[in-house]
C-alpha cells in the first residue's frame, strides 16, 4: 500500500486532513506545552481487531516531521489482541500531539473494516465462497477501504464504474429487460470484458442464462430461489448473492454452492476499532 | 449547509468522489444504453431514519447536469418512515447513473449519523444534559458529520485542534499535572478562550477546580464518581463526561446532572442508513 | 464529448493550456487595440480533413467570455473539403485573440488524428476487422484522443493500465513463460475480466491458446505465421495484429481475417490538420 | 531542463500522466507478477535518431520509486543509431511496469521533435538562416517541445502571449492598417520590447518598414517576392518567413538570405521517435 | 480587470483568502444572528483616495452569494472625498458579514497604492518623465498591485522574470563588467527584446552606451552625475533613475529629464486606504 | 514557524510565488550567464530593522536547489543595526538569481512588521497593556504576518473568524443592540469561548457589562470616556481599545490601565524593511 503513486495519493489525503484538524495549528498544545519536547507514544489496541492501516497511521507523522522515528510493532493483517502494542512513533511532542487524531480516524476505521471482514470471512471457512465489496465505501477513501477489505481476507469487486461490466437493476428498467441489456452489452462491450448483470428473480436470471451473461448477482432472492438459480446455471457461469447477508445466512449461501457473497456492510457499517495514542514523557 | 463557500467545498468534495467512483467513465452505462435518455429517479428510505444530506445529494446531480430538475421532498431533519420518497430528480439516464453511487454513500452516511444522534439524543429529553461530538469523524467529511449531529439535535464541540483549548491526558502525561497544565493555559490562552481540562479520577479532578479550569472532562469514571465531582464543583464549572458510553447509560447521567456527554460513536460508528435510489423510464 | 464531469475535466485542461500561453496576458493585443471591439471570427479547414474537436475549441472561448456566442457549423465527424467553414465565434477582439491559439493547437492535434484515423478504417470497409488505438497517447490528452479515434470510426482498446488485463512482452520476461503468465491471469483476475496476451511467435501462440487466453495479439509477425494462428485459434477466441502496420498492410490483414488490428501510429504520429482563425471586424 | 522550479513543474505534469494511465493500479501487473521483484530495463532506440528528453523519462521512475537506479547512457542531443542503448533503470519490476508507457510517450515525442527539427537545421549549415518554432506546440507540453527544439538546433521564438509583441494578420484586421497597428505598438510598447509584424504582400511590408517595425513577417509569400523584400529592408530590420515551409524550400531561402525561418510543424506534426523498454529479468 | 481567465484567478485568490480568514466558518455570526436576513451594505471612504479594486471587492460577495446584488458607485480611478460611498452591496446578513474583512483587506491595499502612486504621479505633472513601478510586490497580488500602479497613473516596468531583459548589478558580478553582460544579451537575446542594464556610476554607464544598451538604469547616483548621463548618452537610448527617490525629489529628476522613475515604495510601502464597510438593516 | 505541516503551507506560498515571478523562467540569467557556476550571496539589512523571516527567505533557495547551503546569521526577533548581514547561501548563480526577488518581498515585508510592531511595543514597556494585532493582514499571509506581530513583541488576537467569538458593529446593527446580541451569544456559544463585544460609547459599554460581556472593545473612543470604561467595569472584564491609534497615544492608553490596544496598521500599512541580496563571485 506505501508504494509509488499510490503514496503520493495517501500523503495528499492525509494532508487534507490534517488540514481539516487544525486548520491554524494546535492551540491548546501552542499554549500547554513548552516548545517541543522529544517524545514517544505508541498506538495500543484496546479491544481484539484485524489489524490495518498501521503504516498510513504512521505516515502522518512522517509528514509533519520527515525525521520521525516509526515502527511497526504488528503488521496489517494480524489479528491482536486487546492490549496489544501496534506502533510506535518517536517525534517531538507538539507534531506528535497534531498528528494523533488524524492518524486515529485512519486506524480505526481500517482496522474496522478489516476485522468486520475477517468475521464474516471465517464463517465460510472451508466453503468455495467467496466474499466480496461493493462501491459502497466512504468518499476519496475507497482505494483505502477496498485494501481493507483484502487485509480481512475478502476479494474486491470492481473499483469503481470504470471498471468492469455491471448491469444493474437501473439499467434493466430503462433497457427493458435482462435479456436485451446483455444482448448489447455483448455487442458493444470490447474484447476484454465479462459481462455481469444482477438479477431479482428467476425470470430474469433465465434470461440471463440465455442471453450469455458470464455472472449473475441474484439481488435480494430466497435461499429456496437461490439454490434453484445455482442448479439451473450453465457451467462456467458463476453466482453473486447480494442484499440483506446477515452473518448467520453466510454458511447457508455457503452450502447452496454460490460463488460469490457481496456486503456493502463491510465497509458502510463496519463500526471504528478501539484504538488508542498514548505518550509517554521520556 | 448549501451556501456561500461552503458550497464550493462540497461540490470539491463531491467532484473528487465522482473523479474516484468513475475515472474515465461509466462502462456499463455507455455500452447499456443508447444515448442518454430523459429519465426520473427517487431517493427511497428504505428503513425508518432521520433524513440528513438530501441536498448534498442532490447536488451530486447538478454537478454532472447543470440543468438536472432536483427536488427535496423530505427535509433534513424529517424523521420519516420505511418507503418514503426523500427525493426525486429529473435529468438524463447517463447523467444519473453516473452521479447514483457517489450521491448514496454521502446521503446514507449523515443520514445514519443523524438517526443515530436523535436516538441518543431522545435517551436525554427533559434533561439539562446535551450530547456533543468529537474529532473522530470520516477524515475530509468532518463539516459535514458535523452538521449531521446537529441535524439529529446534538451539539458540536470544537471543530478542531484550532478551535478552542482542550488539554487531554496526552497533554498532562507531558507537563506533569493537571493544574500545571491548566495554570499554563491561563497565562497563555489569550482573552477568548475557555479552558477544558480531561481529568482520569476525582484527585485530578480536585486539581483542575483548584487551577481554575472552566469545563471538566471525566473521562472513563464510574458513575459513582461521576456523582461525586457533580456534587463537588464550583458554580459555573461545566462537567463533561466521555468514554464507555452506551444509550442504556445516559439516563443516568443525565440524573445525575451532568451538562454534556460526548460520544465518539456518533459518527465513526454509527451505520450507514438504507436509502436507494429507483429510476423510472418515462 | 462535453457533457457531465467531462467537461470540467476539458476546462481544467483548457485553462491549463490557456494559462501556459498567457501567463501574465497577451501583450500584443493589450497594446495595439483599443479596447475589446465586438468581433466574429470562424475556423476554416484549409485542407481536407475529418472534423473533430469543434465543440472543445469553441469551449476556449465560452471560458474566457462565458457570454461568447459560439455556434458549431460542422460537427465531429464531418468529413469536409477545403474552405469549409468549421464553426463560429462571436466575442470581444481581445477575448477571442486570446483563445485562438489554444482553440487551435486542440482543434488541428483531434482533427489531424482522427482524419488518420478514419482513412485507415477506408482500409478495411467491408471486412470483419477492426482497428484499435493504443495507450501511446499524448500525456493528460488521452480520452480527447480516444475520442477522436472513435469520431474517425475505429474502436478503443482500454483506457490504461487500469482498464482490462493484457499480458505483455515484459510481463512474460518477468514470469517466464506465456502460459505461466495467462495462468496466474486466469487464477487471479476476478470474475469480470477477460485475458490478453501479447505472443511474438507460433510458439507462444500456442502456449496461450493452451493457457486459455482470450485475446491473442500478434507482434511484430509475418503475414505467413498470423495466417497460420487465425487458422489454429480455438473457436471464441480472438486475435489481434499490432507493430509495423502500414496501410496498404491493412487490407491483407483484413483478408487473413485477423479480429483487430492495433495502430499506435494514430495518436502519437498523426500529423496535425491544418486550420486557422480568421476574424472579421464587425 | 531538470533544475529548480522547472523540476516541480515537470513532476506534476508526470503525475498527472500516470494517474491519467492508471487511477487504480496496473491490473495486470498486479496478477500476474508475484510482488514486486529486482529488475533491470533499458530505453532502446529502434530507429536513427537524435536523443530528446531522457531525463525526464528517467524522472517518471524516481517519481514511482524514489530508491530507482537511473543512468542515462546517452544524452540529449546525441543523434544515435538503430539499437543503441539511451538509458538504463533498476527498481521494482512493478514500479517499472507502471511508468513504462508514460515515460514512452514522453521520451518517443521530445525525441521525435529533435529529429525532425536536426533534420530542418542541417539543410540551412553555413548560411546565416535561423530556424525557429512557434505557439503550435502540444498544450501543457510548450516548455518540454520547446526545449526538444532547442536540443535539435534550431532556436525559439516567444514563449506565449505574454512574452513579446508579435502583431499578427488578425490584429491588423481590427486595427486596419500594419502601418497604424506598428505605430500603435510602438506608442505603448514600453521600453523593453521590439516589434515584429507580420504581412502577407509587399505593400504590407513597405507599411511596415515605414512604421518602424524591428522584426517582419513574410506569410505566404512568393520566394520571388521574399527576395524582393530581403533588397528593400533597412538595414538592422530583420525578416522572418513563415507558411508552407518544405524541406527543400529551406536552402532556396537561405540562399535568398532571409533571418529566419519558422516552422510550425516541427511540433505540431513531428512523428513520436520508436523506442521501447526492454526489462531484463535479474 | 475583470474580464476573462483573470477572472478565474481573482476567484482563485479570493476563495483563498476567505478560507484563509474562515476556515470553518464565522463562529459569531452564526451564533448571534438567527439565519441571514437580506441586508445592505456600503463600502465607505473614511479619507481622500484614488479609488482602486472595487470590482474585486465586490466579486467576493459574489463568490459567497452568487445572487448578491453589486453595485460599483465609483469606478477604479476617481479621486474621491472623506465620507464617498464607493460601492453597495445586498446580500443576507451572513453572506456580508463573511466577505466583509477580505473584502477590504483587498480594497484597502489597492486603493492605497493607487492614491501613493497618484500623488508621485503628480509631482512629475507636465513633464515627459514617466513613474515605473517594480518587482517589489505583495507575492501572489503582483497582477492586482500593477494594475493599482496603472490606476494611480503610473507605467508598469515588466512582469516578472519571464518578461524582458533587465541586467542587474548581480548579474554584472558575476558576468565581470557591464560591457561584457550587454554583449552577451546582445548575442542571445533573440530579436523581440531590448536590452536594459542598471549601472551605479558614470564608468559603468558609459561600458553601458558603448556596448550598445537601449535602456540604461542609473541606480543610486547622484543628481548631478544623472545630469551628466542624460547629457552624454546617445539618440534613442533611455534612461530610468531608480533608488532613494522622495517625491520631493522627484521635480528634479523630471528636470534633469530622465525618461523614467522606477519606485519599489509604491507597493512595498503604500499604507492602507481607510475603508470601512457599514451594514445597514432592512 | 518552520516545522510540519505550516512548512508544506510555506513551500506552497513560496512556490506560487516564484511562480508568479517567473511563469516561463528567467530570461536575462539565461542569456547571460554561461551555465549556473557557483556562487554565494547574503542578505544585508539596509537600515535599522528587527529581522523577522529570515528561515522564510532561505527556503526559498532549498524550495529552487534542494542542495542550497542556507545559514542564519542573524535570527528572527533580534534587533540589528544598518549593514547587518542576516543570513548566507550559496547555491548557483541562476538559482539564486531566480529566488532573489521572492525571498526579499517576503523578508522585506515580515522583518517591516516585525520592526514596526517592536516600536509599539517598545511604548508600553512596563505597563500591563498589550499590543494586538488584527485581522487587516495580506491576503494569504496571515499565518506568516501574526508570526512576525509575535516575532516582534506584540499579542495575536483571532486568526479569523472562525477562531472565538467577536461581536462587531455591524452584528449590533444587525440585531438590534450589544445587550441582546451578547446574551445570545451566551446561549449559543458553546462552553469553550468567551465573548468579545465591541461598542462605541458609554451606553453601549453598560450594556455590554450587563450583559456578561467578557471582552469589551472600545471603538473610536475619547480618553475620557475610555477612562470611566475602565473605571466602572467589573472585576475580570478585559478592555481593549481599538481605532485611531496613533504611536504618542499608547503611554496614555497604558497609563489609563487598558488590557489591549488593537493596531491594524501594524500589518496593513507598515512599511516594507530595506534588505538587499547581494551575490558574490566565488
Amino acid at each position: 500500500m506505501m508504494k509509488g503513486t499510490h503514496l503520493l495519493e495517501l500523503d495528499n489525503f492525509l494532508l487534507a486532513a490534517l488540514k481539516e484538524d487544525a486548520p491554524y495549528g494546535d492551540k491548546t498544545t501552542e499554549i500547554v506545552l513548552d516548545g517541543s519536547p522529544e517524545a514517544s507514544a505508541y498506538f495500543l489496541a484496546k479491544e481484539e481487531m484485524v489489524v490495518c492501516g498501521v503504516e498510513a497511521a504512521l505516515r502522518t507523522f512522517e509528514l509533519i516531521d520527515f525525521k520521525a522515528d516509526c515502527r511497526v510493532l504488528r503488521k496489517d493483517g494480524s489479528l491482536v489482541k486487546k492490549g496489544t502494542k501496534l506502533a510506535a512513533v518517536r517525534s517531538g511532542a507538539r507534531e506528535i500531539l497534531l498528528g494523533e487524531r488524524t492518524a486515529l480516524n485512519v486506524f480505526q476505521r481500517l482496522s474496522g473494516i478489516a476485522t468486520c471482514t475477517r468475521k464474516a470471512v471465517e464463517m465460510l471457512k472451508g466453503s468455495g465462497t467467496k466474499i466480496l465489496d461493493t462501491r459502497k465505501t466512504t468518499p476519496l477513501m475507497r482505494r483505502l477501504e477496498k485494501y481493507a477489505v483484502r487485509t480481512g481476507g475478502a476479494t474486491n469487486h470492481r473499483m469503481g464504474l470504470s471498471d468492469g461490466i455491471l448491469i444493474k437493476d437501473n439499467h434493466i428498467e430503462m433497457v427493458g429487460s435482462v435479456g436485451e441489456a446483455v444482448k448489447r452489452a455483448r455487442a458493444g462491450g470490447g474484447s476484454l470484458w465479462k459481462i455481469e448483470v444482477e438479477v431479482k428473480n428467476l425470470d430474469e436470471f433465465r434470461d440471463a442464462v440465455k442471453a450469455g451473461a458470464d455472472v449473475i448477482m441474484l439481488d435480494n432472492m430466497e435461499d429456496a430461489e437461490i439454490r434453484k438459480a445455482v442448479r439451473m446455471k450453465p457451467f462456467g457461469t458463476k453466482i453473486e448473492v447480494s442484499g440483506g447477508i446477515t452473518p448467520r445466512r453466510l454458511g447457508t449461501l455457503a452450502r447452496i454452492g454460490v460463488d460469490f457473497v457481496s456486503m456493502g456492510a463491510l465497509t458502510h457499517s463496519a463500526p471504528g476499532a478501539d484504538i488508542s495514542l498514548e505518550i509517554v514523557r521520556p
